[in-house]
C-alpha cells in the first residue's frame, strides 16, 4: 500500500486508528480458552468488529511468539485473515528486529514475501545496513523507532551531541537519507508530549505510528494538536484499551463500542 | 547456567567457539531437502560433529522465522536436542529483541520458559525497562548490543555527547547498573579491531559475545589480544565458514573440521 492510498482510506474512515493485536491468553474471555485456537478465535472477533472503524492493524509478535509453533499458526492465519477479508487494511508486524544486512533480509522476506505484511518496526541502533534490506520491496514500510513510549525512552534516546542533538533526531536526520516518506515511518510514543513538536520539524512529510494512548497515559488530543500534517500523518495505537474493554460473552460487542469512540474522536480531527 | 559454569566449560574444552546456526536452505546440501525437515536435519549433524569443539550455540532467529510455522517447529526441534543430548552448551537466541516492558517480558516468557534458552540478544534503544524483564530469570542472561559488526554500526553508535563519550560506551556504562557480569554480556563486533581494548576498560570483567570472524572479516588473534580476560570473557561467534564448509554428502564432518581448526587456534590462547 502506498502512502495516497493509505490517506485515502483514512478520510474514507475518518479514522487514523490502529489496532494492535497484543493477545494474551491470560487476558481474552475465559470460554475461548475451550476453542481450538484461542488467539485466532479472539483475533477474528476483533477484527470483525473493529475493521470499518481503523485502518490498520499491528499484531506484536512477542505475543505470538510466546506460544512457539501453535503462536506462529495464529499470527499467520490472522494476517491472512485481514488481508482476505479486509484488503484496504494496512498491516504492521510490530517486531521490532534489526540486524547485520543478511539476517535483515530474511526477515524482510519473512515478512513482506512470506507473510503478507505491509510494514515491520525496525530498531536503528545497527544502522543503515540493517534497515535498507526491508526496503527493496516497493509500497512496503520500515516503521523505525525514534521516541518511544516507555520510561526507558530516556536512557539513550535522549542523549545529546556535543551540537545538542538528541539521539532520535539523529535517527530522523540520517534515515532520511535511506528511502522517502513514501516507504519510511516513524515511532513515536504519545507520552512524549510536546517532543512531537520537535519531531515534526524533521519529518514534517512522514507517517508516524504512535503507540501509548490509552494504558500508557497519552493524549489523543495532544498528539493531534503536535503531530498532524496535512495528510493526517498519524497512525494512532490502541491496544489493550480496546481488546480488552470487556472479557464476557460479548467482549467484541464491546471491542466495537470503544473502537467506535475512539473513531469519533479521531472523525473530528480530519478535514470534512 | 551461570559465569563459573561457563567459564569451566571453556577450560574444559580448551575452546571459547560459539556455533552460530544461521541455516539457510538456500545453502545447506542439497540431499537434505529431501528430508523431511531440512532445517533440524542439517542442524542436528552440525551439532553431534562440532559439540565437542565448541561451548555455545547460537541460533539466528531470523532464520527459522522466515520459514513461518515450519521454522519455528526447526526451531524448537534444535534448541530441545542441544539441552537433550549435550546439556553442558550455552545456548543463545540472537532474536535482537527489545520493546517496552509488558512485551519484553512476553518474549522473555518465550525464550527462557518455554524453550530452553540460556541467552538472548537485546537491542539497548528502549533503555531499561525494555531489558530488565529478561533479567528476572536466575541464571539466565542478556547479551545486550554494543558495537556491532557490520557497517552501519558507524550510524549512531559512535555518536559523541558533549564529553566526547561515544552512544556504545553510554550503553556499557549505563547497562552495568541493571545487572551484574552474572547476567550481562555485551555483542562487540570482531571487526571493531583496537576499539575492542576501549570496550574492556569499561567492562574488564564481562562476557563479550563476538561475530564477525570469518565471513565477516575479523581476526581472532585481535580478539584475543584486546579481548580476553581473567575468566577467558570471549564467547567467539562462527557461523557461515563452519556450517557451509561443504555441501556434499560429508559436510558435517567438514563442519567438524573447520571447527577444529578454530578451536586449536583457540586452544593455544587459553591459560594451561
Amino acid at each position: 500500500m502506498n502512502k495516497q492510498e493509505l490517506y485515502a482510506n483514512i478520510l474514507k474512515k475518518r479514522s487514523f486508528l490502529c489496532v494492535g493485536l497484543d493477545t494474551d491468553l491470560a487476558k481474552i474471555p475465559p470460554h475461548l480458552l475451550e476453542e481450538a485456537d484461542p488467539l485466532f478465535s479472539f483475533n477474528k472477533a476483533i477484527i470483525d468488529a473493529t475493521a470499518k472503524l481503523c485502518v490498520a492493524y499491528k499484531p506484536n509478535l512477542a505475543f505470538y511468539e510466546c506460544y512457539g509453533v501453535n503462536g506462529w499458526m495464529a499470527l499467520e492465519k490472522t494476517v491472512r485473515y485481514i488481508r482476505s477479508n479486509y484488503p484496504d487494511q494496512f498491516i504492521i508486524a510490530d517486531a521490532k528486529r534489526g540486524d547485520i544486512g543478511n539476517t535483515s533480509a530474511m526477515y524482510a522476506a519473512s515478512f513482506f514475501e512470506d507473510l503478507p505484511f505491509d510494514a515491520v518496526t525496525v530498531a536503528p541502533y545497527m544502522g543503515e545496513d540493517s534497515v535498507s534490506p526491508f526496503l527493496t520491496y516497493p509500497d512496503k514500510w520500515v516503521i523505525l523507532l525514534a521516541l518511544t513510549s516507555n520510561k526507558g525512552s530516556g536512557d539513550f534516546q535522549l542523549l545529546k551531541d556535543a551540537s545538542g542533538e538528541q539521539l532520535y533526531e539523529k535517527v530522523l536526520k540520517t534515515s532520511q537519507k535511506w528511502a522517502s516518506d513514501d516507504q519510511l515511518m516513524y515511532v513515536v510514543g504519545a507520552t512524549q508530549g510536546e517532543r512531537f513538536a520537535e519531531v515534526r520539524k524533521l519529518v514534517p512529510d512522514h507517517f508516524l505510528l504512535v503507540p501509548g494512548v490509552g494504558a500508557q497515559g497519552g493524549s489523543l488530543a495532544d498528539v493531534v494538536k503536535y503531530g498532524m500534517n496535512s495528510t493526517c500523518g498519524l497512525l494512532v495505537n490502541s491496544s489493550r484499551q480496546i481488546l480488552y474493554a470487556d472479557n464476557g460473552l460479548h467482549f467484541a460487542e464491546k471491542a466495537g463500542a470503544e473502537a467506535f469512540m475512539v473513531q469519533q474522536e479521531m472523525s473530528g480531527y480530519l478535514p470534512d
